[in-house]
């Protein structure tokens, strides 16, 4: 419970529109897109960073803790209240305040949407690089917290490698400013610690972004596979000839099944996997890249390569890909996604291992993933009414995680480590590098108030609140 | 000077030839490319990871100040050692631990020298991206230090961008890895904090590399000018064509003569300006692309164009530009190198402020830079024996690079900050930003005695420190 002094506080700062504590309104932010939840006690809408000072300030005065929110479409629980008490709800600071186009440069208000950022400039040409399967809705201040990537990190990286400049609030009030206009300023790198920090350093309240400009040329391929092995043979086969595509996805036969009955994209049923390949950039370098990747489609045994004729076959190709979570949603009431990385030359090795674990376990695995990045997306399908189903996928999911680890790659390509995968983080960093990141969240926030509970493990029973929380199902 | 007892363990540890310690061979390291000067009390001579700990904890029990050094090839004292102390130089540790083709890896020990990477790769197609002018010389461990640069910066990014992990020995002797083979590690981003951190938080033990893979193709073309208006306005058009070189570098008529009289690159001495453009990629795109660029120099008045027609002639355009410092020095013997940063779009604007600082000051000023990127060399000429010439040319520096900050620009962009522009970080931060980072340096040392007095002001009197060893020229 929030106490009344400080609700009183927070309707004076920002009217009786400007916050939410009834529990009927609360129940809508106790979730993201993960499959834990908490509820706060009060949900505050700032409109600008006076607001948040104001806020966090207040937080500080009355000992809440308290946690930023954008859209609420993370995968990891990094917006969800575990300890309850204050949510700060970026919705209403969504304006983007500067476009500047001839230095490729836009400053945004953590509420803006991702995609509205590429509406706002593509007349002129440019674009927003990072697009996150959900950009239609998620924001970009989340997008700065998660550090999220998207199909397109293969040619273009991650958020972190578009976030020139950030405005921060720390916890105890204080405004700071890291970065700005230009790339590679100097003193520490604190725009790129607070990348990715997942909402535990300090709160975003205005970004500074690289817009980039729209290629001459895209082409979108489609090529079909009666081997999952003969698809990821073909990442390997197109990275030797030299050919990098700006994506590189997989699907293999039970998510394309899936995705081609919710969506129709054109998906062949009866294919054990497809790869989804896009380039970019002049026309005749496009034509002749084409060209190359077909050559090793087939050379990998493909059955077929489609390519994309029309700006709407490749964005009806996209849909498949894009709506993939949507179409689970139709085949399975609960499942579980996973997002491990793992070396692109261990790809295929890595697929056999998840079948050998969906085999052990005796739960369905489909895997959609970034293959190009080796970002692995096993979505493991269970029935959370049927008890212990939520616990053999959790350790289904754990057991692929820790594969990942032992061949040299991460428990998170973009999701984030939230309070999911809190339990992992001591297999994938040492305890004096575990040490070593708590120093700094001790840096911005020795009262652990903001965001608690999340990315660095504290050993305080996080695994029964998220048992809790994942029986509730979705 | 350092204790006797301290000087016989490190005997004991490295052996007698580990270490030095006489002062004609002390003299050696108390230099790098700036103009500061400050004498070691003693040199040692690592040979791995558990000698960089027993150093720095020896360090700590004597209570000593320590830096790294690399070649000493840096160009803002970073690796001076102020307070005198114990000097950890990386001349021994400089091998390449591991090369991973296939996922396009390397893993290096600090003192490998940074174009060895490239050769050790490069019959295989694949090369190291990050180019300083000082590559045949400088190592990847002070590259990392200052976040270095280089002329393919544009299309490739500085060092941070191709650094994945990091072995790290902390000043009270822990051992932590950052980040590791892949790319977007979970947990905070230590490794990029680390990066451009001008040793200041850490020793760098091991660095984790991404190696790219060749272009098919590299154009070099020389555009030739007679009005320096003329050329910056090329970088615009050159953007507005939508095309991007992988280097765009740009050469006044000052800077040209000299360079051409010392390396007879073939640059024509009677011209305003000049622009190195490179292109790489595709066959088909590059051709494509030298037509564009063709097309912008002449539609902004570039009296001729010519393109290197063979991998001999473009080495020796580069010629010109790697040893264009090497030139400098044949004319004036003593100069002061800046590296400002500004908006594309300022470029023109301020290569007109830079011509009347030049006038102001009665000094020659001299331009070099990485247009592309609007990242400023302007060079001071001026004779350190003719007393007031140094504070003269110091003075019309930090006007220019003032002037960066105001048009929204950077006091450093790739030469870093070190003791030479500490005066200057309060224009470029708040005091708030520079008390975060403060922070920061305090987590990793407490005690101040790892490379002390470097990137942070702290008002001890640095003004006078560097006047100092300025008036010793080189």
């Amino acid at each position: 419970m929030i106490p009344s002094e400080a609700k009183r506080r927070i309707e004076a700062l920002l009217g009786a529109r400007g916050y939410l504590d009834q529990p009927e309104d609360l129940r809508l932010y106790e979730y993201d897109g993960s499959q834990d939840k908490a509820r706060p006690d009060i949900v505050a809408f700032p409109r600008c960073t006076a607001d948040v000072v104001a806020l966090v300030r207040l937080a500080a005065e009355f000992n809440l803790p308290f946690v930023g929110r954008g859209a609420g479409t993370g995968l990891s629980g990094g917006a969800i209240p575990r300890a309850g008490g204050l949510m700060i709800a970026f919705a209403r600071m969504n304006r983007i305040l500067q476009l500047d186009l001839d230095n490729e440069r836009a400053v945004l208000e953590p509420g803006v949407v991702n995609l509205d950022v590429t509406l706002a400039v593509q007349r002129q040409h440019y674009f927003y690089a990072p697009d996150p399967s959900s950009q239609k809705a998620c924001t970009v201040g989340g997008n700065v917290a998660e550090n999220a990537g998207g199909p397109h990190t293969l040619a273009y990286g991650v958020t972190t490698n578009h976030v020139l400049g950030l405005e921060l609030v720390l916890p105890d009030g204080t405004v700071v400013e890291t970065g700005g206009l230009e790339t590679d300023l100097p003193g520490y790198d604190l725009t790129g610690l607070l990348t990715g920090s997942e909402g535990t350093m300090a709160l975003v309240t205005k970004i500074v972004v690289r817009l980039m400009r729209q290629p001459e040329t895209v082409k979108t391929l489609l090529a079909i596979y009666d081997s999952t092995e003969d698809a990821g043979d073909t990442v390997t086969e197109i990275t030797t000839r030299q050919v990098t595509p700006v994506a590189l996805e997989m699907l293999d036969g039970v998510m394309l099944r899936m995705v081609e009955e919710a969506t129709h994209a054109g998906y062949p049923l009866d294919a054990a996997a497809v790869l989804l390949i896009e380039l970019e950039g002049l026309k005749e370098a496009v034509e002749s890249q084409a060209e190359q990747i077909r050559a090793a489609c087939f050379a990998c045994h493909a059955r077929d390569v489609r390519i994309a004729r029309s700006a709407g076959e490749r964005d009806l190709l996209w849909k498949g890909r894009k709506n993939a979570f949507g179409a689970i949603g139709r085949v399975s009431p609960t499942y579980y996604v996973q997002d491990g990385v793992v070396p692109r030359t261990k790809i295929a090795a890595t697929l056999r291992y998840i079948a050998e674990v969906s085999g052990k376990y005796g739960v369905t695995i489909s895997n959609i993933f970034h293959a190009g990045d080796g970002n692995m997306h096993p979505i493991i399908l269970f029935n959370g009414r049927v008890p212990g189903e939520l616990e053999k996928a959790q350790q289904a999911g754990f057991e692929i995680l820790r594969y990942c680890v032992s061949v040299g790659g991460s428990i998170t390509g973009e999701h984030g480590v939230g309070m999911e995968k809190l339990e992992l983080m001591p297999d994938q960093f040492s305890p004096a590098s575990l040490a070593m990141m708590q120093r700094f969240k001790d840096v911005f926030d020795p009262g652990d108030r903001l965001n608690p509970g999340k990315l660095l493990p504290t050993g305080r029973g996080c695994v029964e609140t998220r048992f809790q929380g994942m029986a509730m199902g979705r």
